[in-house]
């Protein structure tokens, strides 16, 4: 049992990162793995590029993070996989809306992976997904995924949310029903009165009292994350799609951004408190339209 | 003078519906004189499209609006001028944020018009103009209007700056330099530390003690606008552009759609509040890039 909170601190820090990079690895063989005949081959494949930024924080704190970066691939058109390692004191203002954050004075630390993938084919799913670990006086992860195709499939619907059934039910610190529900309520768009995407899990603040309960659950997220992405997306590469299906991808990308500049916590979160813009709008579309 | 506050409202309504209708005219002039030597000659002269919403309130107000479009022309690639006409009671929640909203009760009443123009050729500015008049048991006039070049041209800025200045100028109830400064902050990206455009004037609670001198400094605004940017827009309708131009014109929108979507007032009262999405949103770009 892991009962010290630095050693919690680097065992979730540096999972978040070897995720990411098992994820970039597995979407750099998507990459060159597509067959000749299939749309695209005609584009070289696409590779991650890597920058490092640094949070200057006059509190005292500090830290920063790796944004890995995939543009103008075959299969990915835009995808950035961002890992972050910060702490500080949160505002006055800011931290009466985290738990803990009155009672440690403001002083916070905050690790977290985060992927969106804009995919270049309209027939291949989008997606997002991300996993934290946040301590303030309190200590607790959160995350989840949710799946965006321009048109939904049923069946990738379907075995989108059994991967995730079966993982939260191999944990007993998640609760499936629950998740399920919250990403519903998070990911809608209220002003346009529909859902972002097709759903998934999201979860917060989720604390059992057994840090290794918690964080083998939140592995299991990600592996579970590796696991259905990617067989997603090969099930789906070879389709051809049309102008129109192009067009409407467009228009789908444009209620994504309207989604997280509007509404995302995340998003909303790091450009208030002064983040880098660049890791915190990657998740913007590498095009969209509003006609 | 008038001392009526029906017969304001009924003046100022009828001033933006008016205003509207000689933009629109003025637009379409535009999109008929283009010379055929001119880039997009090709394609036919755009023409405004209307479409008329109303308003559902439980708490006994309504009213609607009128949204003016021109889609795909030869100018204007994307452009929406509305005008509504809105009353009702505000939550008790927002009655606070909104002067002598408190003291009426909650009630409101609210008349404006709203232009947001993308064009076509990345050589010809976009701008964004609005005026309108709120009542609550207080009573004014907010608005402005400012300049987004895709790649700033000094002449167009001096022009510009100069005609809103001579506006100003010759109303006694406008303070032009405190306007500008308001602009500049207002429209200002916080999280990109970078100008949304090279500005104008931006107003609000304008409440001289004179209605008439308002209202004649909001008219002299629209009259202003009417003079300057057609200008701006012959200026230089007959350049050439190149691919690269397009991109950069791309990467701009998307930084309007940020700025909009983020932070603009406008744009999240009317999301936050169950105004018409499409009216409310109707100032995002055609399209837009986040490469």
């Amino acid at each position: 049992m892991t009962d010290n909170l630095d050693e919690k601190k680097t065992l979730a820090a540096e999972w978040f990162a070897a995720l990411r990079d098992r994820i970039c690895a597995e979407f750099e063989r998507l990459e060159t793995e597509l067959a000749d005949d299939m749309p695209h081959a005609d584009l070289a494949p696409g590779k991650f590029e890597r920058t490092t930024w640094e949070r200057p924080d006059e509190s005292g704190g500090g830290g920063g993070g790796t944004m890995a970066v995939m543009r103008g691939g075959r299969v990915f058109e835009k995808v950035g996989v961002n890992i972050s390692k910060v702490g500080g004191t949160f505002s006055e203002q800011f931290r009466k809306e985290i738990p803990g954050a009155e009672e440690s004075g403001g002083a916070f630390w905050a690790s977290g992976v985060s992927l969106v993938a804009h995919m270049r084919s309209p027939k291949v799913p989008a997606i997002h997904m991300n996993t934290r670990m946040i301590v303030t006086s309190k200590s607790w992860f959160g995350g989840g995924t949710d799946l965006n195709p321009m048109v939904e499939v049923p069946q990738d619907t379907a075995d989108f949310h059994a991967a995730l059934k079966r993982t939260c039910d191999a944990h007993a610190c998640a609760d499936y029903p629950r998740y399920k529900e919250w990403c519903d309520e998070y990911f809608f768009i209220k002003h346009r009165n529909q859902a972002r995407g097709v759903g998934g899990i999201f979860f917060d603040y989720l604390d059992s009292g057994d840090w290794d309960v918690d964080f083998a659950f939140v592995r299991g997220v990600g592996e579970c994350f590796l696991d259905i992405y990617p067989a997603l997306v090969r099930r789906h590469l070879g389709e051809t799609w049309t102008a129109e299906d192009r067009e409407w991808q467009l228009r789908k990308r444009g209620l994504y951004a309207e989604f997280n500049l509007v509404y995302d916590r995340g998003t909303r979160f790091g450009l208030m408190t002064g983040g880098n813009p660049e890791a915190v709008l990657m998740s913007l579309p590498p095009e969209a339209k509003w006609p």
